[in-house]
């Protein structure tokens, strides 16, 4: 129930990270995308066929080390039908590698729509007596903006199929302030409340760990507020942000982490995916052993101010 | 620019409504489900294909009276990447007969990843040397929770391809004031926070007819708020839903518009696609009609109250 199969596997692994899977096609060795366009032409098919391929070389090489993948649906509706399409293949290959994975879609709406949302991300969809599934992923971001409406539909298929979601909380962007920082009348700020619904929807679904199934997003650039809402939201899990590219370090996101080490999952996308630009005499077709090696070295750096992680 | 396209096409029909094309598999009558299911098989495809069969047999009974559609993304990906190639097809269907399509996603992210967004809904990709149209919408629902920097992107791509967006202001749904009508320390509510921040991106966007191309999602359940949102965001054209199904009516969302019966558009979903349900002696083989009957209905119902919609 809740995280409790993510947390197994962070801890297996020793291991509290998520590589994000955003394949824009420049991040796409040339190798791949010529050979991918010879085959199936230069357009929208060939073009997401070089993703799925430079996604299923990512997980080859990490799936043994790294818990989990974070696809990031934006980077895929960007190539149409043709790369949703690949979403699905990609959420599929990293399942069969026995990889947890969170469809990153900032999904929201209301009643029956986010039902519909909940069924095609997280559940299945029935089709007169089979019940079939549309993309299949172990959890989803979501936006709260509309209450406790858009949250439900999805505690049902938690619930009942094992699987969970991670409400926007503080972003990490630099204008998240904008309106998540504002302070209400009753002295909490909207992100605090929006934290404290996350705690409130929570209660519900929760896990073998201390922590339910209705976690968090919460940024490594805002580390002050990252330690605050530890404290304030102690049954909410992690999915951390920022990261690498963005620019938040180990120093900040250490404090995404309970006693026990546990309670958060920290993201980098464009440092693994990209990472033999960053590394001394690589080319890209090294783009797969880069990016092993710098989920090792993410690995370590958070290991080493976090330690080791225990679950009770 | 902005609404401009709109508009006209609402002053042309005197028709400021959208149909919505939210098809649950439910919803579609049982002789278009079995054709599809013995031509494509009971599964994932099969389904997809009846949506789309019941969208076209739906557009092509609306298009001359019908300014819009809304088809909303949930439910094309309840149905997988099949279901998503057929939210493309009936984009696609729609345009070809001139409808301004909105696609409902209520997409939110930053930066790279909102890019990746709009270019997915209302831009174009790049492959190569060819710009190609993933999902090419006219405008598309956004959450603005993540501030300035989830919206700037689609700013750029509304400028340059002539398109718009909505932003979620004050939702339809029963808990919608759990966050959006909390209180700010400014005395401000959070939702009037949301309302201004529309005003001040749309300046970049002015359009012919005093609307911005930065509209709002305000609902028709809370026609107090309507009325006061409309005096308050004078350049924000309004997308309104909760009309019908979901209780309002046109006393209800009259005051979604300007002294020249402009200024929003009000959405049907199952009001339209099962109309045949509601009215006397018709059968599921109806649909398409009963359901053009219900859109002149409601298009009356609303001009009695709004009176001539004009643009100077």
């Amino acid at each position: 129930m809740a995280f409790d199969r993510l947390i197994d596997k962070i801890v297996e692994m020793q291991n509290p990270t998520v590589a994000g899977l955003d394949p824009k096609l420049d991040f796409v060795p040339q190798f791949i995308k010529d050979r991918c366009f010879a085959e199936y032409g230069e357009n929208l098919k060939g073009a997401a066929q070089a993703l799925l391929q430079f996604n299923i070389s990512l997980i080859d090489k990490l799936y043994d080390i790294v818990p989990a993948i974070k696809p990031q649906a934006a980077y895929y509706e960007m190539y149409g039908p043709e790369g949703v399409k690949v979403l699905a293949e990609t959420i599929a290959y990293a399942k069969s590698k026995g990889m947890y994975v969170i469809t990153d879609g900032k999904r929201n709406d209301i009643g029956t729509t986010m039902e519909a949302y909940s069924i095609a991300h997280l559940g299945d969809t029935r089709v007169n007596q089979q019940m079939l599934s549309p993309f299949g992923a172990d959890a989803l971001t979501v936006n709260g903006y509309l209450g406790t409406d858009g949250i439900k539909p999805l505690l049902k298929v938690c619930c009942e199929k094992d699987k969970g979601i991670f409400v926007l909380v503080k972003t990490s962007n630099p204008s998240s302030g904008e309106l998540q920082d504002l302070k209400l009348e009753s002295g909490e700020t909207v992100y605090e409340r929006m934290g404290a619904m996350c705690e409130s929807w929570g209660e519900s679904l929760q896990g073998s760990y201390g922590y339910s199934g209705v976690g968090a997003v919460v940024g490594a650039t805002y580390p002050e507020m990252l330690k605050e809402l530890r404290v304030k939201m102690p049954h909410t899990f992690f999915l951390v942000p920022g990261y690498g590219a963005q620019g938040g370090g180990a120093d900040d996101v250490k404090f995404a982490f309970d006693k026990n080490g546990i309670g958060a999952i920290i993201n980098s996308s464009r440092g693994i995916m990209c990472a033999w630009q960053k590394q001394e005499g690589k080319t890209e077709k090294d783009f797969a052993d880069c990016a092993r090696e710098e989920a090792i070295r993410m690995r370590d750096d958070i290991q080493s101010l976090v330690g080791k992680m225990t679950v009770n």
